[in-house]
């Protein structure tokens, strides 16, 4: 009989956690969609702040203007961690054209790759040759690339359901591609922009030249899909159309710059941290409204609805907006350093940067026994029809905080939209659903609250056992 | 030894069988996602067609143009079945202003209900009582109510995680609001807007006066989110506030149109049908391109998927495009009609229109039996992230094919958009992702495959049951 009493009881408190872990999502989600501050916050830093590229005045008033806005919010700490960031300033406006004959010429809408060194003066002009891979180069050779523009075209390719896989498929061209074509004499390089979409917009985005020599070192631009299939079918036509094109973006000192950091301590084991965290950085030539302004919103949204939602937690819990993911990893880097020189014990990061659309779920980048534990949570979520739990990529910026034991985690929302914008001009405010936006920072908050509550422990008391 | 080679034999047809339902699949996606025709036809749909409310010269179009478009795929037949709709008309644009003394007006975005009587000529004025329900209508009265203009200002509940429950959750306001405040002697009816975004965009809908006599029928018209917050504002400052709104909307005389049908004929069992459909008709104010042109599309491109990716289907396919659903439904009461008439057997129909947002998954109306039948298949959708399966709402235009055996379904896309668009100036092409689009296509032909070829029976051979 006795034995029946305790396992009665134990049956009550385990559904009675169950009935509080569901109230508490609901009461997060409920203030996230109700009074929730993240598309507020996203449109003063799209609309009155613009893009935030590392070292730029955007940047520095980004910084303030979140710091200013967690101290409101009445966490226990908020403060900024110094990390100096690259600085690449694009200059003005590039131009481009192919030219058909002599003097008979058709504009084409291209932007400088961040990182790429400026044409020569009054730009560079020269036959093009098309590849559809790195792998080409070899095989053609330095007899037909030198002197000549590389255009790298391989599309991404559109049957695969998550873009980023597209992504990943062909950013190595914009990545590698002038580092490998100036090894071959090629005096410029263009590559295709990273868009599953036809339009107008070309897309920016990190480019490196290795340990290439200064003198190896050619111009690399990417341009429009529309106009990449424009110059690809008059190659067709006429292989010897030339295509032209300045920019006069340059590498400067690397200046101060700013992690903005906010924390409510935890109250059972202040010691444990968890991180929530998007970076602040964007490229320049958008707003970054999703890549991403919607990250770093959320993940400070995640704090004020905790608290919101009358939560206390046990574990430190901290959102990080990282600088300079786009073009350096360097507040990545800087924030793991500092943490782990410390000695503080992180058992949970979690980053926003796939964009502000409706949450499908989460990837984890975890062992077995805590994919299992998370996995348990699946039907808690259920509800807000997040779904997608499955082993994968977690964040750049909390990659480095990566050991043995810490979990880490990345939001995965639909990505079928996030490559019409990323790193484009068109990534701004009106882009974002404040519905989608609010749901991505409830979805966080509610991962972040049940680690909180239950540890990244895969036997009931974990704590005893790390302490 | 013979029983394990049997069972062996068994193991391997099952998973050859598994294996090409996800080859199939995959073909169907890669198609869609690669060759897709539901984009293109959208854009004419849209941008060339424009609105089509039932009766309307767009609506004619588009019946052409659809059939013209079945008819260049080859299927087996493509016919018109005849069916007279309702013309309503909007007229003149619609008018409205606050005045807060006489001679100080601010004007105000509506528009008329589909449906609504036009206001006496030279509009009406009137002082405004604010409800949030029908049922205030009986606790204030008929001595409150005589003479004023009755605000229904309920919005839609934004912490419903399924915007279509928050859309539940107010329509009788749109629906039922005019017949109801009409008994009280009002003189006009206004509707905030079925609308879970602050933005100046009227959205009308459908609305109607039961079997009140002519004398009672008063004009109602729907009102912006934002504007009926300004006046809500303006009424809590000062509730002698009149307001004034012209409308010349009306109902002509019924006129004869379409529904659009193409069929592949069943191999083994063609006098088994499965319908997979949307509705062609729109509201005026947009190009219906959400609501329900990306239905349309979708469903003509079943058709064309299954024949690209080589599946002859042992039963019936028809894509029907209903005309009418928005103002009458008629044209889904005519076909089902007819199909009963012919004694068509249906075993399965599928609609598409809730938006051409990226697909979640089905609501099915079932037994239990089918239900864990389908359940079954939830993991050929799972690397198309299509993971809900619930019981639910099928289709307006479906719904009178509802027997004892039919198995009705609904395409559920994500939903945190829908409302932004619908019935508003604003359901326009741009506000379509060509991805999402084709992904919904391919997960209607991908569960049409199925109950093609695993009918809807539950237990293996179905067929010889039925017959």
């Amino acid at each position: 009989m006795k034995q029946l009493i305790v396992l009665f009881c134990i049956l009550i408190s385990l559904n009675v956690s169950a009935q509080t872990d569901a109230d508490n999502l609901k009461k997060i989600y409920s203030n996230s969609l109700t009074n929730g501050k993240s598309y507020e916050w996203l449109d003063h830093l799209s609309n009155q702040i613009g893009s935030r590229l590392s070292g730029s005045l955007g940047a520095e008033r980004a910084v303030e203007y979140t710091k200013e806005e967690l101290e409101k919010l009445g966490l226990d700490k908020v403060w900024l961690q110094p990390v100096m960031v690259p600085k690449w300033v694009r200059g003005a406006p590039e131009f481009a054209y192919i030219e058909t004959i002599p003097g008979k010429t058709t504009a084409v809408n291209i932007c400088a790759l961040g990182g790429s060194v400026a044409t020569p003066n009054g730009g560079v002009k020269a036959n093009v040759i098309e590849v559809k891979s790195i792998a080409e180069l070899e095989v053609l050779g330095k007899d037909k690339i030198e002197g000549k523009i590389v255009f790298y075209n391989r599309p991404m390719q559109a049957d695969l359901v998550n873009t980023f896989d597209a992504y990943g498929g062909c950013v190595d061209q914009r990545y590698a591609g002038a580092m490998e074509a100036g090894k071959y004499g090629a005096v410029g390089v263009i590559v295709r922009s990273m868009n599953l979409r036809m339009d107008d917009y070309p897309h920016t985005g990190s480019m490196s030249y290795g340990n290439l020599p200064n003198s190896q070192r050619i111009p690399s631009a990417a341009i429009s899909t529309n106009h990449a299939e424009l110059l690809s079918g008059m190659l067709a036509l006429d292989n010897n159309i030339k295509l032209f094109f300045s920019q006069n973006c340059q590498q400067l000192k690397d200046v101060q710059s700013y992690n903005v950091i906010g924390q409510i301590t935890g109250s059972e084991f202040p010691n444990e941290f968890i991180v929530v965290g998007g970076h602040l950085d964007s490229w320049d030539l958008g707003d970054g409204s999703h890549d991403d302004g919607a990250g770093c919103v959320q993940s400070m949204d995640v704090l004020r609805l905790l608290k919101e939602s009358g939560i206390k937690p046990k574990r430190s819990i901290r959102v990080v907006l990282f600088m300079n993911e786009e073009n350096g990893l360097r507040g990545g880097n800087k924030y793991a350093e500092e943490a782990k020189a410390k000695g503080e014990n992180h058992i949970f990061a979690l980053e926003s940067d796939s964009g502000g659309f409706t949450p499908r779920g989460f990837s984890f980048d975890c062992n077995d026994a805590v994919f299992n534990k998370v996995m348990g949570w699946e039907s808690l979520f259920k509800p807000y029809l997040i779904h997608y739990f499955e082993k994968g990529h977690s964040g750049a910026d909390i990659g480095p905080l990566k050991n043995e034991s810490i979990v880490l985690a990345g939001l995965v929302p639909d990505s079928q939209r996030y490559f019409d914008y990323h790193h484009a001009s068109n990534d701004t405010f009106d882009a974002v659903n404040k519905r989608e936006l609010e749901l991505g920072a409830a979805t966080m908050a509610s991962l972040v609250y049940l680690f909180d509550k239950y540890g990244t422990g895969t036997i009931s008391n974990k704590n005893e056992l790390k302490d």
